[in-house]
């Protein structure tokens, strides 16, 4: 379908990739993930503390919830300023440092790691890269083993830093989570088999001025990577909220202008998300679910996901697939290349 | 200058009513802040949590870098919906939850401190109204002492929530804060009072389609509250990001017709955000900034602030002032009501 000459064939190769990347994890990942996951369960950590930039922030903002949720482990998302300009030096004994970059390359997140290091905590790295500057500096890391990753929107990386967050998490705590992952890849396969249906739904934004994503739970990380996806390759402004958030104020800006895209987990962030839904219902809002059938029949449109026996904690990996290929989409629609936005490069020189 | 019938005025009103608000914290609120800082402290919390939505979300934020530099405490945002919607029980003893509320009302942030109470933790609420839902179920409250609130954007609430912020974090290491703040309130009369300045300015933005919003470390959180400010009163997109955040993808978007709003801190946060103004520079970027003078002088436009001597923690509570100025005016410009923004509820009833 996408010749090499086409724009974004790139990016297009990477999204397509994900089923064998999460097979590989599954099958080659898994084991050392469990081997890191108990070593650093007997160090009993109290608290941990995500660091990471750009998506894999949105990754880190999945194992917050993961954790906290399966673990009862209070977790932050950390602002690495206040250690790299401020010099800020924390008390990490019984901490968890859980860095997550692609490329561990950020100087950044190097130094943060290093200083968290030097303050006592245990610090995990979670990279793409096994001999990067980020692994070296942390005690314990996590290969997600998603191969090189070309196209500069991050696709293949983001999906396989979930999963491989999900297995240490499952690890963490003894659970048998690699059985309920066993199904994803089949699972993603259907998705993206359905790259057409995606195509004829980027008509609808490819004019677009503005765009907000919701949800709630485990799907709002999702949201936020969503919306990233979008504004990095087609560049509409795409505005991420957790659907309380959205009551709070912004949901003054959504109107009959301003399409929503709503990530509908099916379980309990999707039943703490049906407020917001009527709300946006009542306002006549353009509303575009992804989830399952019969939320996207209530919707304006939609992109209806196989959920049906899929563990909500597993669903944020099925989520963002139609999500990925939107962005590509739409980028197309619109006569820009997905595979190198102006202005971004693939490792940020951050300080 | 606005007349009652004018669109917008409780929303004036109540922003030219700060420098009276702080001088009431500072004169009232620093000596039972103070009390509440030194009981916790006794209690030797070693891990913050701090939950709140929408302008007190972004107060929150604030609390984090202060806390965080100031004290070496470890600090996270909470994600309520952990609690509220999948029941996690997380462990929370050594923890201090700060729970900030302008209106106390919301039963999702009641929910989640008394959950927080009941594990263990030590809990704070920060709110204006100290017979409140939220003030009854915390173990500590703060009154931060604004008044009542009329307009749906928050704003003298803002302010006052991070002015009670840094009081509190100052009494909790036990220093000398209130000193540091007692210029605040003059200067921000000084601010206020240059807003025929800002008017001016509206006009660039009047037709805007969407805005970015950007700055590092202690001004991060005002970055965040001027786009939510901008987007709820004027409905234009404003997107927030960190600086290091900004390089990560979102700067693809950014061009000649899409303004930056910069808050460049007189200090670390804005020694860090050089880089960024740099790289906004070479790509022509039409760049407003507030901050020092010649941080103005070196960008397209922007606000000036008196910031000499105010320390760098302290400069969020002047920051703000021009871009809430600035977002009434927008709105005023475009025909729009800045008091009752479509939408928005003053007490937002999410669970």
């Amino acid at each position: 379908m996408h010749g090499v000459e086409r724009h974004g064939s790139i990016m297009a190769a990477e999204i397509a990739q994900q089923p064998e990347v999460w097979r590989r994890i599954l099958a080659d990942g898994a084991g050392p993930i469990t081997q890191t996951a108990r070593a650093i369960a007997e160090r009993h950590p109290r608290f941990v503390l995500l660091a990471a930039r750009g998506s894999s922030d949105h990754a880190a903002l999945y194992g917050k919830y993961l954790l906290e949720v399966g673990h009862g482990l209070p977790c932050g998302l950390s602002s690495m300023s206040t250690i790299t300009a401020y010099g800020a030096t924390p008390r990490l004994d019984d901490v968890l440092v859980v860095t997550v970059s692609q490329s561990g390359g950020s100087p950044d997140l190097i130094a943060s790691t290093l200083a968290a290091r030097t303050a006592g905590a245990v610090t995990l790295a979670v990279t793409n890269n096994p001999d990067s500057g980020l692994a070296a500096v942390a005690e314990y890391q996590i290969d997600v083993l998603a191969g090189p990753e070309k196209a500069l929107p991050a696709t293949k990386t983001y999906t396989a830093s979930l999963l491989a967050l999900f297995l240490f998490a499952e690890a963490l705590r003894d659970a048998g989570g690699a059985r309920a992952a066993a199904a994803l890849p089949g699972l993603a396969e259907e998705v993206l088999a359905r790259a057409g249906e995606v195509r004829e739904l980027a008509a609808r934004y490819r004019f677009a001025e503005r765009m907000v994503v919701t949800s709630r739970g485990f799907g709002y990380p999702t949201a936020r990577e969503a919306a990233l996806k979008l504004m990095e390759t087609s560049y509409i402004p795409a505005l991420a909220y957790s659907g309380a958030d959205l009551l709070h104020g912004p949901l003054a800006m959504v109107d009959n202008v301003s399409p929503v895209i709503a990530v509908i987990p099916d379980g309990r962030g999707g039943e703490a998300l049906q407020p917001v839904l009527d709300r946006l219902r009542a306002r006549g809002a353009d509303l575009f679910a992804v989830g399952p059938k019969e939320q996207v029949e209530q919707a304006t449109t939609g992109f209806a996901l196989p959920v049906d026996g899929v563990p909500e904690e597993l669903q944020p990996l099925l989520e963002i697939l139609p999500l990925q290929l939107l962005a590509y989409e739409v980028t197309i629609a619109r006569g820009q290349d997905p595979d190198a936005p102006r202005a971004l490069a693939k490792v940020t020189e951050t300080h």
